[in-house]
């Protein structure tokens, strides 16, 4: 079975959903921990209402370094696979991401290139585009720019609200991280330049 | 009945397509004339065979100004409600916008932002996008970068090499221009910032 470490910033609604389809056993994955780097994340407290260890990441005391030693630590202890990027608000290090190269996953609210960094779906939605959708891709040095696994177009529906196109791209956000990780789990992939194969 | 400029820079499908669209009554508008910006663009023969006038413009000869005032003079005449560009490669100045500010409709072969300025269908190829899409837009100061009118996603095949997928954009762009300017024709604009609502 494959083991994740899931880092989150804020409520977790991902980690969330990706908790749930390993315990329904639909994702064939163990969530080793959560972790976070904001003591006040609440999806730590629905982590462990889920019954998953946690971890707080001393990026506020200790700086990023540490941070990611202690992280880079767990991980080689608990025999984590995949890196799942829940929401998690810090760049990881050029080195973190070398030392963890092709194991490290994230999900972006928004077509990439499209619209990088914080709030994705707002940008969006002020620019006016018809189009939107999600995208998981691996992580590399640069800010949500890593290769792409998986993505999915969700159209602005004409008369919908901001908030209504924002509740619609978390239900399919939740739908294909679960979805991609299940086909990651079971690939290998191979590269050509940026574009990702899954070889199965 | 709406009349329409064509303008194009090379093979000129979108206005080839158009053109159909108009002779056979599906789209209810006029092409008044298609102009290009150089002499070679092998739709300008295309338009001919459809009996449709043509138009050189200076370019070349005697730089953007005077091409610009060559254009508008036609439009004027010609009593030219929309600016229909169709491959066409120039940037046209602030000013000639300014003139016909709302009047001028673009498409491009990405789901922009992502992949503005030439060979968009290449770029997103290399960027191995799963997801691409076209683009309808109103066309502003900036390249590729006017409030957007229409958008469709088109998903990259995982199995499709980057003809089949060019082949499949080009097929697409040629549905959604006819369609977009369809409801072009019959509604209102309202805008609220950049967003664009039809009202019929």
């Amino acid at each position: 079975m494959t083991t994740m470490a899931i880092l989150i910033s804020g409520r977790g609604s991902n980690m969330m959903a990706l908790a749930e389809r390993c315990t329904s056993g639909d994702l064939d994955g163990r969530i080793a921990f959560v972790a976070s780097d904001r003591s006040d994340a609440p999806g730590l407290d629905g982590a462990r209402r889920m019954g998953l260890p946690t971890a707080l990441l001393p990026y506020g005391e200790r700086g990023r370094m540490a941070a990611e030693e202690a992280l880079s630590d767990l991980i080689t202890r608990e025999g984590v696979d995949w890196i799942v990027l829940a929401g998690f608000m810090r760049l990881l290090s050029p080195s973190f991401v070398d030392s963890h190269r092709g194991r490290i996953v994230n999900i972006h609210p928004s077509l990439l290139p499209s619209f990088p960094g914080v709030d994705a779906i707002g940008q969006a939605w002020e620019y006016g585009v018809a189009v939107t959708g999600v995208t998981i891709h691996l992580v590399d040095e640069k800010m949500d720019h890593g290769p792409i696994l998986a993505q999915e177009a969700l159209p602005v529906l004409p008369t919908e609200g901001r908030q209504s196109l924002e509740e619609r791209m978390h239900q399919l956000e939740h739908r294909l991280y679960g979805d991609t990780l299940k086909r990651l789990f079971r690939c290998r992939l191979t590269f050509e330049g940026r574009r990702v194969l899954f070889d199965n």
